[in-house]
């Protein structure tokens, strides 16, 4: 029988919003097929892909015979693979959303709220109870990555914090410190 | 010609200490000796390894031909391989030593100098002058290991801070912390 040309993969970028709500996207290919003499003709292409939400880098769609028409050769598929974009706010851990927030000393001792916009543009308000350590991570269920297999689930999305400390204190601001932690 | 027995490693563990100062380890092996006449019988012998300040994990040190002997066969080599026992205050990387100091967050705020014992029995207080935030590193120059091909030079001793954050905080505490950090 003819035998069948590799496959030609392609990435296909995606922002971490078009992976968060799912997205339709329209490639325009450009091949060679032949017609019923053999003779080999140029033809554009539009191909739909449909991006699930949650999925994630490396899930491939498969268009199957869609490279070139030569002669005794079954064509080639066509195999887009999902390339996430990075993200200026969030990076994906799995099904978890991360996020690092800079907040002053002051803020992670005596009390801060967390303004978020979300993948979706809703607006977040996070107010974090308890001191804000080094390693504090907040947890908010069900604010991460949509979960393809099981709609009714989601991931997590973490906060952490980066502490800015001071950079110097008078002598007044530590003697002050000293007394008020002391405590 | 007669065939070589493969060779026989065995782990030297070693402590810090040990690879720091240098040390001389005495190994007692048991191996059959034959004599003259092929008759086999059983030696005990002590093998001294000097142990070069700043060797390394890895480091090998072969004593050839010191297998059991058998005739026709030329007895193994004896491979000892430095192991490095984990140390209770210091661990290495490279040529350097690493130090996690446990201190508050008035300590961090206010001033702390640092107590160590370094791995020859020296005391060491080394005054940390400025603000310390989580990612500070105080580096000593020349406290590290030392580096067994440039007797000249060493390692340095590189010193961490985990700073412990209050767990929580009273509201005058916070309008008091509020009050001096933002001036």
């Amino acid at each position: 029988g003819p035998r069948k040309a590799p496959p030609i993969e392609q990435k296909l970028p995606c922002s971490l919003e078009e992976l968060y709500k799912g997205a339709t996207k329209r490639m325009k290919i450009s091949r060679e097929i032949s017609d019923a003499s053999g003779k080999t003709l140029p033809v554009e292409e539009i191909l739909t892909i449909d991006i699930k939400p949650g999925w994630k880098k490396g899930t491939k769609i498969t268009f199957p015979e869609k490279g070139n028409e030569q002669p005794n050769v079954i064509p080639s598929d066509l195999i887009f693979i999902i390339d996430e974009k990075p993200h200026s706010v969030f990076t994906r851990d799995g099904n978890d959303l991360i996020v690092t927030q800079k907040i002053s000393l002051a803020e992670a001792l005596t009390g801060y709220t967390v303004h978020l916009t979300t993948l979706d543009g809703r607006n977040l308000n996070i107010p974090i109870n308890s001191v804000i350590n080094p390693n504090y991570e907040e947890v908010v269920p069900r604010e991460g990555m949509p979960i393809p297999k099981e709609p009714t689930k989601r991931g997590n999305l973490r906060i952490k914090f980066n502490i800015k400390f001071p950079t110097r204190l008078t002598a007044e601001q530590k003697s002050g410190i000293k007394k008020l932690l002391s405590s």
